[in-house]
C-alpha cells in the first residue's frame, strides 16, 4: 500500500536508539497490546508465524475501530532462553508480513529473555478522515457488526476441554484479520461510534454504551454466525454473544446509514449485520429473543482473558 | 512542561481503542523497551514506583540519545494474579510521574496477567532540531560521556553476590534519569553521533563505531567515576568500562566542540568528560592506559542482561 498523500514518512528505521518518522497532516492513532503465553494463548494452539501475525492483527484491530490506516509497528518480544532462532525468525516474519499486508512497516523493536513467550506490539496509524470513538452513539442508533461472531471462542472452548477445534474456528482464532477497510468505510458513511470486539460482544457493547451514555438491545437470533457456530445451538449463540476475540467491529449508526447495507458492505469489504439498537436507558444492556423478550445474560468466557485496561 | 510551538497535541487520551494525537512540525522518535522480572530486575531490588519510573526512564534515555524531547508514553504491564492493587497503582504512578517530569503524557496502555511482573513502555518524542544517530562519527572525533559510569553495575554486582549495594549505587540503578537536556544540547552544539549507554560503555561504543565505520581508543583513567566506584579499584574500572545500565549518553564530537566543555556541560545540565577519540580503524575498539598501552578488554557483565535487539 503506498503512503497516502501528506502521510507520514519514515526517516530512520530499526537499528538505532529509536525510529524516526516525519508525520504528515493526519492525526496519529497509537495503541499497544500484548499476547502472553499461558494467558492469551498456548504454544500448541498456533505456530510462531501465526503468533506474530496475531499480535499485529489484534493491534491493527484497535486502529481499525478508530478508522485509522495502519502505518508503523514496533514489537517487544520476550522468549525463553534456548528458543530456536528459526522460531524467533518465524515470529518476526509473521509480524512483518501482517504489517506489510496492511500497509504498516515494522520500524523498531526489542528482544529480551522471559520465562514464557510474549509479544507486545505498538501500532501507529493515520486517520485520514472522520475518527470513530467509543463515545458518540445515540438512542435510536442501529448497532451493526462486521463479519461473524463466535468462531474464535468456540475454538478456545474446544482446546480448553481437550478437543481439537473445528478447522475454520481454529483459523478464525489463530489468524484474525483486522477490519481496516470496514473501519474507514463506517467512519466515512457517518457511523456515530465504534469499538473492536476483543472482550466479547456484550462486554464491548457495554464499553461503547458506557462511553456514549446509552443503553442497548440486541436480538440474539440476529447475531451473524458461521454454519459451524450455528450448529452448536445454545453454546454457539453464547459464543457469538459473549465469547470474545472476534476482532470484528461493532458500530453505532444512524438508521439512515443502514438502509442500503449491501452497498456499505461492499465498501467495507465484509458483510455487515444490524443486530439491535441503542436505547435511552444508560447502563441497560439487553439480549432479547425475536419477540423482544429478555434472555438471560451469560457471563463471558473469561478463561484466558486479560484483565481489561485498554487505551 | 508546555507543549512546544508547532508541537504535537493530544486529541484523545487513554480509554478508547487507541490514543490519538495531532502531530506538529517535528519528526517523531519512537522506541519500545521492556523490563522483565528475573531478567532485568528482581522485585527485592526496587519498589513498584521505582519500577514504573525506571521502565519510563530507560525508554526516555533512547529518546535523549536521538536528541528528542519526550512527549507521549504507552505502557503494557503484565502482573501475576493476586498482585495487590496498591502495587499496581504505585507502578502506574511511577510511570506517570517520570513521564510528567520529562514532559511526556501517559496516553494509553494495556494490562494483562503474567507469570512475573513485566512492563513494556513505548515512548514518543519530538526532535526539535538536529537529530543524533549512531552513525556519523568520524575518525578524529572526540568521544565524550555525560555523568559518571559504573554505579549501576556495582549495585547489581553487590546484589548478585548477596550483599546490599551502596546506597548511591542502588539509587543510580533504581532511579536513572534520562539525559534529555544533554541530548538536545549535544545535537545543537554539533555532535556527530550518539548512543545511550545501556549495554555497557565498550559494547555501546562498539555499536556506535560499527554504525559509523570507525574505530575508537578509550583511556581507562579518564572514565568518569563517583568516589564509591573509584574505591572499588580494578573492579570499579571494569564496571565503568563494561558494566552497563548507566543510561548516560556517549557522543562523538568534532574536537572544536569540546574546547569549552564547561559551557557545554552547563547547557547539557550534567558534567561532560572526554574519554577518548575515534580512529580510522573500523572495528578496532581499544581500552588503553595513560601511556596509550592497550589494556585487556573484559567481557561485559551480562548476567541479567537482555539479548540486544533494539530499535
Amino acid at each position: 500500500m503506498a503512503a497516502p498523500e501528506h502521510g507520514a514518512q519514515l526517516l530512520l528505521g530499526a537499528g538505532d536508539d529509536a525510529a524516526v518518522l516525519q508525520p504528515g497532516d493526519y492525526p496519529l492513532a497509537v495503541t499497544t497490546d500484548a499476547l502472553v503465553e499461558g494467558v492469551h494463548f498456548r504454544s500448541s494452539w498456533l505456530d510462531a508465524e501465526e503468533l506474530g501475525r496475531r499480535a499485529v492483527e489484534v493491534n491493527l484491530s484497535d486502529l481499525a475501530a478508530m478508522a485509522a490506516r495502519p502505518r508503523f509497528l514496533l514489537d517487544a518480544v520476550g522468549v525463553p532462553a534456548h528458543t530456536p532462532a528459526a522460531w524467533l525468525d518465524a515470529l518476526l516474519d509473521g509480524c512483518a508480513d501482517a504489517g506489510e499486508a496492511a500497509g504498516a512497516a515494522l520500524i523498531g523493536g526489542n528482544l529480551t529473555r522471559g520465562d514464557v513467550a510474549s509479544i507486545t506490539v505498538t501500532a501507529l496509524g493515520e486517520i485520514p478522515g472522520r475518527r470513530l470513538e467509543r463515545r458518540g452513539a445515540r438512542a435510536g442508533d442501529h448497532l451493526l457488526v462486521t463479519g461473524t461472531l463466535g468462531d474464535a471462542a468456540a475454538a478456545v472452548a474446544a482446546w480448553t476441554r481437550g478437543a481439537p477445534p473445528d478447522a475454520e474456528q481454529r483459523r478464525r482464532w489463530a489468524r484474525p484479520r483486522a477490519r481496516i477497510a470496514a473501519g474507514l468505510a463506517l467512519a466515512e458513511a457517518g457511523a456515530h461510534a465504534a469499538i473492536d470486539l476483543s472482550d466479547g460482544l456484550l462486554a464491548d457493547l457495554g464499553h461503547l454504551c458506557e462511553a456514549s451514555g446509552v443503553g442497548a438491545e440486541i436480538e440474539r437470533a440476529r447475531l451473524p454466525r458461521t454454519p459451524g457456530v450455528d450448529r452448536l445451538d445454545a453454546a454457539g449463540a453464547d459464543f457469538a454473544a459473549a465469547g470474545g476475540e472476534d476482532y470484528e467491529i461493532l458500530a453505532a449508526a444512524p438508521p439512515s446509514m443502514t438502509s442500503d447495507l449491501s452497498a456499505l458492505a461492499l465498501r467495507a469489504g465484509v458483510d455487515l449485520t444490524v443486530i439491535g439498537r441503542c436505547t435511552d436507558r444508560p447502563g441497560d444492556i439487553r439480549l432479547v429473543d425475536a419477540g423482544g423478550r429478555p434472555l438471560p445474560l451469560r457471563e463471558g468466557f473469561d478463561h484466558f482473558r486479560p484483565a481489561g485496561r485498554e487505551g
